[in-house]
């Protein structure tokens, strides 16, 4: 199966007992939290802000499976930056079979101020760097 | 505010530091692993089986955030039910003030039989008793 | 079996391996946890506080077990409104057999001022509404 | 403080964030599920049998609080070896000033056989050592 | 600061509350659960087989430390292929200042056979493809 | 098997499912991530401090595993004092067989002062009271 060229796969999941549920299946809802979390993080490094929060998630496919000892990997791209939010479609696979088990075409998060209300971040293109580094670490880098 | 009559909120969670995200406010990943776990207990009630997984989410909007010590409820409603499906609307909100956290119009869980496949779980109507139970259970009542 | 009318089961949770003991069965201390919490939240929308602790449990009595894939749910009601206290009784069972798995005659809870003080709450009958509402939330309602 | 000779203190925990409660204190349901754990590992050691259960619980003295960065440290001793049970004394305290966070007069757990009932487990004294091994260890000892 | 060429980060981690020690800073022992996690997941990879154990780490340096809201990244390289076991190199560092946080210059992992015993491998150079596919997963590739 | 004497083994793990790795075993993470919780322990109480931090860890010998329902317990001894640091021995053993499951020979601690940095313990030997008590605490004892 050819993989769509412009989705980052990174962070990986080994599947253990405590995330299957009641069926010894892969818990959904584990699954929406590992790919809000990739989400979160792939945010911050496009904008090179840490104050980023979901606002929407499109419709969400749940195409297959996963059991315990399975790998599982989650992918983002994004596909638009707005003023004030970023857009990105996700894609959750298994590792080794390539097999999609969740697919998100439009997953929006907010970029916000100190104060927390919505902010502009200024970007309006993919980084495949990491040259944008939040105020706070600045110093360290 | 008027509350929608139809909707059951049952499911209470008290927001602690382990449910916060790196900004300290609620973790929209636990969110979602929340809805997700309600979902299932509701279907499982209105179809008298255990086994039952997640098909299919439509869009989610995070209508206002959650902090530490903020007392949330989430609440379910069956909307359609399939030959093999069922088919529900969630809301997630605060418990004191009532206001809406997360809105998911469609939520679809399929009902599987003991080799995992789809299988028709014979309902049309929503339920309010508990009448309707597993057969693993049925001895026990 | 007859359902005590005055008691409000709410909070459901389904058994997943992460609540099992060793023994593959429910682990006591997860329900101990679970019925905490659950009772910390019924004392916040009774006293209108959120500055509750635990001070108090009587006797529990562990009816019977739970397994993975169970669902259960946990009830409290109110007792007894002291000065600074709340007392409730407590059970857990099996939701849709409701079999019980726990009962607690005696929990008690103390109302806190900002300073971590027993204070007064000025509250002595149940409520059923949500118009007991912590200072902090006042202004969102 | 004189410390009580006979009670056995032994697994310690530091408080870490994912442990408070949601207004910054120690969560009394952790305590519970804490203690729970130790008294079962307690009760193995005594019995030399893995399949041991919760039974009962007398009542549970909150008796001061514990924060984040402190040490606590969870003892029990056998009070009463029963035909198929064994109660316990349970106390809960800071490691460094041995201030008493909670006790519990009495925690009862029954000793089951290989099909989940009630079994004579044979012992009438306290063991101070490892001498009761369960018959899927002996083997390896 | 120049990136080792041949280390490849993949899995990432937003540091949340729940990741802390009781000093606020990012608990060690999160760290090494999550590189041997990482590590497990890598030699799957490159073996074609889900059942290996860690079998020695050799010294272990914590650089610097990390903090709520930081985003890390976990790395790992093959840097020896053994008859029955894979040696790795492993390096966790601040995502955005690419600063060290942790350090192993050796990770033992072991190839089991289905008894759990040692077992060749037959691999002797690092895959940058996922071409060793676990017997269990073939059918679906 | 004779007892290691200096070796003070104290905190107790009764292995759960969700301790497990995907292939059923004990997750060599978790054990790394209990080893340093009980090492920061250990260090607090030595030197009446509560801000110390892993710097150091050498290598890791994973001897033998353990499963579902297996009591393992921790061990740890001082080996040195140095001027900032605190050096110790660490040993997790099954409670029951003795059996080894982990050795590591040198974990390092480091002192820190309130502002995060390296200093001065002014211990030189091994307490077996509790007789070192962190300021924060002193007035409590």
């Amino acid at each position: 199966m050819a993989e769509p060229e412009d989705i980052n796969f990174r962070t990986r999941k080994w599947i253990r007992p405590e995330d299957l549920n009641a069926n010894g299946t892969l818990f959904g809802g584990s699954l929406l939290r590992w790919i809000d979390e990739e989400a979160a993080i792939y945010v911050t490094i496009q904008l090179g802000n840490e104050r980023v929060v979901t606002k929407y998630m499109s419709e969400i496919n749940f195409l297959s499976s996963a059991e315990q000892g399975d790998i599982i990997e989650m992918g983002l791209v994004a596909t638009k930056f707005g003023r004030t939010s970023l857009t990105m479609r996700a894609e959750v696979r298994n590792l080794l079979t390539r097999q999609s088990i969740l697919t998100i075409d439009t997953i929006v998060f907010v970029n916000l101020d100190a104060e927390g209300k919505p902010a502009p971040h200024g970007h309006t293109e993919i980084t495949y760097e990491r040259n944008r580094i939040p105020e706070r670490l600045r110093a360290l880098t």
